[in-house]
């Protein structure tokens, strides 16, 4: 069976029950990606206004076989939304189903379409006195939908869960065109098997998430943020285990820098303030939230002398002003801009379990090392077990100079992490990039339940095909 | 299609490849069922040792299309557990898979075999200087596999999620009598559909559960109880948020009791010692569980003093003792074995969107006040908009003396739910008792959804069939 393009006369049977407004031109921005490293391809672009118009879209698609590509704010690192070959794809962008149908703080619940930005679902649960705590370098351009489909990470896992944690309900348009109503304000609803779980994360090829509703959250009464100087990675998970003995849920961020980072930074971005006169090896980045009666940064002090006496630290810093935790975060959030700049051999996004992080770092790059002369700048939310262990050409050269080892570095870092019981993709999803991986990794009886979850539910094949499982 | 018994021709053949000690007689607790509605059937029952057991008894059962029935601590309270007609299944009990096979404090993560009690893996993780707060009536016999089966609830709900976020990964047998090897021990991993969350609440349709990745916490460093005397659920709705208003993720239960569940316990369990000289019309019991620095009865007096500024308590109890704080849960856990021995006409596992339970409560007893003179014990995981809501028949007579208006009062209640956007299963879930409220009031696009799923896991329609979709 093969799939049809939204070719002309595609377009103009959609044109005949679905009004014009609905079609635009596709600018050059639906069919690039933030790594550069596919340009995609488009038969047709819609940007429907309503979940009606939605299901519309995709009943036309299905009918003749035309494959449709979910598309929110593009920010996604693994060509999940981006069809480079096979017939052009209707590419349906939900930008402007957009809209925060509702919130309710008492049920600490927002209800928000599937265009909305994240920055603006945060901003609209904070004018309510609530939080939303998906947290991501994206925020401004990424959109709700498409975070939910990829299960996106950030750095309030810790605390807070992957965006599949914070959901509770969708409105979603499956496969054949029909509208699942299924935005439940519920926290417990025990009634068959876990479809919205079964949506978030499949990257739009099992439907298309329209809306969903969120998990708010109290807002912590003080924030505190601190970077401590860690002899090494064991010393940052002991450290957080110290934190989480003494604050419980108070730990709301856990993030490792590496020296490495800390130097790229001052190359790169000078303008970034650098928190430490000489980079240490090894710092962590912590946040504390905390309720009523515990002020953080006495909570910080406290943590810092009892780390002082177990060795966990050598010093560090507590921010002493709302600018100082802006400028703490700064450094650890410009460390992916800092990477771009240099242009990385491989870079990973990996996760294994928390206490094999040092043995990982440790073997890691003693097998980089073995490939040729590279820089490892591993940082990210070690309270995850999450890191992104990003491979650089040495001083004076460039990524060009090494395409040809690209591969053989990403196998390497992968059949590490997978030896170890980790996964290589640990908050960017498969999309295009990292189907081979999953083939070669994955767990040969979950990827067949995965391909008969997928025939049952889209027989015709038509959503986004190629992304997680091969079409 | 249709299937076969588990007959001696059947045992023989499995007698062939796999020891004898698999096998023993079914005794009659596998076939009966706490509410005493259902006695199940049995061809044969198996007890196998290990998942590779369980892996060949479903294939076994497969190449003969002969139905398996998971069987756990057998405390399910919608007869997911028990197969009443039908050809005769093969049980297969979790009971001897049921190893803690590992604890990983750093990590907080422990690894259970399904037949592990819930009661044990909180002591195992407890043993271990952590928390695995799934915390519910039947701890002391309910299998964690068949609480992880039916994504149980409880007390702990409101802080730390149903069983389903409590989970994070699974090994598992599925229909053709594979494993799959899921036991990841990762916080982050996006590498494909969500096949975990697929299992959890599939009520064992969809493969046998056989071990589990479960998530730990710190134990708070004090935990204190009290009961408030509250006006109405409205007042309960506010007394809890402003509770989390000043201690966020501090307040780990919050649960609602009636005047009528203590009168039902004074009368049927004397023993239980009253904590109000008269019952109020409501109360609530709060549960704080703090970090350093907090102290957890200043923080209950805190609480009082700015519930009652507000009028949302008018009198209350602060625990003094972990002997009072015992006192004050058993009358919470006691009024369900109260109801159960005055008989209800009809039970309810209802949940609501939190800000509509006054509105729910109020209506429900209006309009079971028009069907009949009943009482009604009203009760539950407030926090969680979950509601026990049970309806009894007037002192003096018995359910018995109702029969012929059950369905009556349960659809009118059910309805009710429904139309404010509820759930007739909110932890239960939907075993065989609720197949026919699915379908009366589920989606029809998930239901649909949910039969593409069940037909292409389980072609042969052998896993517990006739729970959650009609077989």
């Amino acid at each position: 069976m093969t799939l049809n393009p939204a070719d002309d006369t595609f377009a103009a049977r959609l044109r005949q029950t679905l009004p014009e407004a609905v079609f635009r031109p596709a600018e050059p921005r639906y069919l690039e990606e933030p790594r550069g490293r596919w340009s995609g391809q488009c038969g047709l672009l819609a940007l429907p206004r309503n979940v009606d118009e939605v299901a519309a879209l995709v009943r036309a698609a299905a009918e003749v076989r035309v494959p449709v590509l979910p598309y929110g704010g593009g920010t996604g690192l693994v060509g999940g939304q981006i069809m480079s070959d096979g017939p052009a794809p209707l590419i349906v962008s939900l930008e402007r189903v957009a809209a925060i149908r509702g919130v309710y703080p008492t049920e600490n619940v927002l209800i928000a379409e599937a265009g909305a930005i994240l920055a603006e679902v945060q901003a609209a649960a904070a004018e309510a006195g609530r939080l939303f705590p998906l947290s991501l370098a994206a925020e401004g351009t990424a959109r709700i939908g498409g975070n939910l489909s990829t299960n996106a990470g950030g750095t309030g896992v810790l605390r807070y869960g992957n965006a599949r944690d914070l959901c509770l309900g969708l409105e979603a348009v499956l496969p054949d065109g029909r509208i699942w109503h299924g935005l439940s304000r519920l926290r417990k609803d025990n009634t068959g098997y876990d479809l919205r779980d079964l949506l978030i994360g499949a990257e739009g090829t099992l439907g298309i998430i329209t809306a969903a509703t969120l998990k708010l959250f109290s807002r912590p009464a003080g924030e505190g943020t601190a970077l401590f100087v860690v002899p090494d990675p064991q010393a940052a998970i002991d450290l957080l285990s110290l934190a989480r003995d003494r604050l419980g849920e108070g730990v709301s961020a856990f993030e490792l820098i590496a020296g490495q980072g800390l130097r790229f930074l001052a190359d790169e971005l000078p303008d970034i303030r650098q928190p430490f006169a000489t980079p240490p090896d090894w710092c962590v980045l912590i946040e504390l939230g905390l309720s009523r009666g515990l002020d953080p940064e006495e909570a910080l002090a406290g943590l810092f002398e009892a780390a002082l006496e177990r060795d966990l630290t050598s010093g560090g810093l507590i921010a002493q002003s709302e600018g100082q935790r802006a400028a703490f975060w700064a450094v650890r959030e410009q460390i992916p801009a800092a990477n771009r700049r240099i242009g990385a051999v491989s870079s990973h996004d990996i996760s294994v379990p928390i206490s094999r992080i040092p043995e990982f770092i440790a073997e890691g790059d003693r097998i980089v090392a073995g490939l040729g002369d590279f820089r490892v700048n591993c940082f990210g939310h070690l309270g995850d077990g999450n890191l992104h262990y990003n491979v650089f050409p040495a001083p004076g050269r460039s990524k060009a100079d090494h395409v040809n080892q690209r591969d053989a570095v990403k196998y390497a870092v992968h059949d590490l992490v997978h030896s170890m019981g980790g996964s290589v993709s640990a908050e960017h999803g498969i999309g295009r990039l990292k189907v081979e991986d999953l083939e070669r990794y994955g767990d040969p009886v979950k990827l067949d339940a995965m391909r008969a979850i997928k025939a049952a539910l889209d027989p015709l094949g038509i959503m986004n095909p190629g992304a997680v499982l091969r079409a």
